[in-house]
């Protein structure tokens, strides 16, 4: 049994993997780590193995928490990858995509896959059917863009995400609700089309917080999977323990 | 002599319309908004009329600089405008996209015409060829993106704006520059699609801050005009004054 830890930019969460499978996921803010951590260890009281990826939220005290309990992995650039990576600045590359393009060299090993996480950010990355890493793009995530149109000018609202009726919004809230969700389908979408130019033979993932909300709106096909990154972690853990 | 000034998020500006042509224009911080009144007036010593559209950061006192000494219009959504207002709480429609919207029914009155302004937001707004605003949306400006990236997350720095040299970043920077440049061409460019499968005929105006930086990336054909809104705002004015 591995324990996966995911420290995300807004959330934290524990996966329990047994077999490759996922057996139990749980969702919390960092605050409640300590206590999430120890509701987990009543439950699987087994638990030996733990990787933890942190994007940079994670205190030294709370990874010792687990550190002090099990053999854990720190995910970060010097940990041994199941994929060549091409990243010219590999020590910067961010451990929620080191995750990704290892959940697709397992899952997709001979493909051109391109992965979208779209969460707090939206990441793109892009692996080759040599298992190789290039790299990809980081843009504002659903939220983000909210966020951004509330806090950072002088009047717009902050409104809570919402699927648009039409692309032609005739209030400031339905405006807003196009421009953000219209505005990230037609991003993604021709994202897709720019690498399917080169690879037509592209397999898409579509990952993160998102991902059920906007699958069903791009035109593009494309695997919805909101565990891949979890996965990937698993894969690295058990990649680095044989 | 027509004086134009316009408080948008991020500049003001002054401009300066003689018989329908903008023969002067100054960009400026608010806090500067007196000395550049006073520096204007010693060269325009002959002006005597007014429009002030402002996105709500303008005071009073300001505004009484100005209104002390000109005959001015200030544009709110009680003005007379020279289209139909199709939009379903006309009270919040912004004076930015007002004005866009009156520079379109008097450059292209038989035309749909989808005007998009790229400045700290980017608004997308349509008339349609019989003089009607129906609306349309907003997503996040250029800028906005790049500082949502960086304000919003724990990690991710916050660059100027640059021209990504591909759409697969290999570094955190290029990744961003990717992420938030290729993202909004690709937004801007899918929106425009889905406008043309309804409206073939469709007139696209690209304006903002960002226009020129945008025109040559986009692949549809577009009319880049950087003072669309401040030729609204004229037209505005005259609309008034007969």
């Amino acid at each position: 049994m591995n324990l996966i830890v995911d420290v995300g930019n807004t959330f934290v969460k524990f996966a329990i993997f047994k077999n490759d499978e996922l057996i139990h996921k749980v969702s919390f803010e960092l605050s409640e780590f300590k206590k999430q951590y120890k509701l987990l260890k009543k439950e699987f009281p087994k638990l030996k193995t733990s990787i933890i990826s942190s994007v940079g939220r994670l205190s030294k005290k709370q990874i010792e928490i687990i550190d002090d309990d099990l053999k854990v992995l720190e995910l970060n650039s010097n940990t041994k990858l199941p994929f060549k990576n091409l990243y010219k600045t590999p020590e910067t590359l961010g451990v929620d995509r080191i995750a990704l393009a290892s959940a697709s060299v397992n899952q997709f090993p001979d493909n051109n896959v391109l992965i979208i996480d779209a969460g707090t950010c939206i990441t793109y990355d892009f692996v080759t059917d040599k298992n190789e890493y290039l790299g990809g793009a980081i843009s504002p995530g659903i939220r983000l863009r909210y966020q951004a149109l509330h806090n950072l000018t002088a009047n717009l609202p902050l409104l809570e995400k919402d699927q648009p009726k039409t692309i032609i919004g005739n209030s400031t809230e339905s405006s807003i609700h196009s421009g953000v969700v219209i505005g990230v389908v037609k991003e993604i979408d021709g994202v897709i089309d720019q690498y399917k130019e080169k690879h037509q033979d592209l397999t898409v993932i579509l990952t993160g917080g998102d991902a059920n909300f906007l699958s069903n709106q791009l035109k593009n096909s494309i695997f919805a999977n909101s565990n891949f990154l979890l996965e990937g972690l698993n894969f690295i853990l058990d990649y680095n323990s044989k």
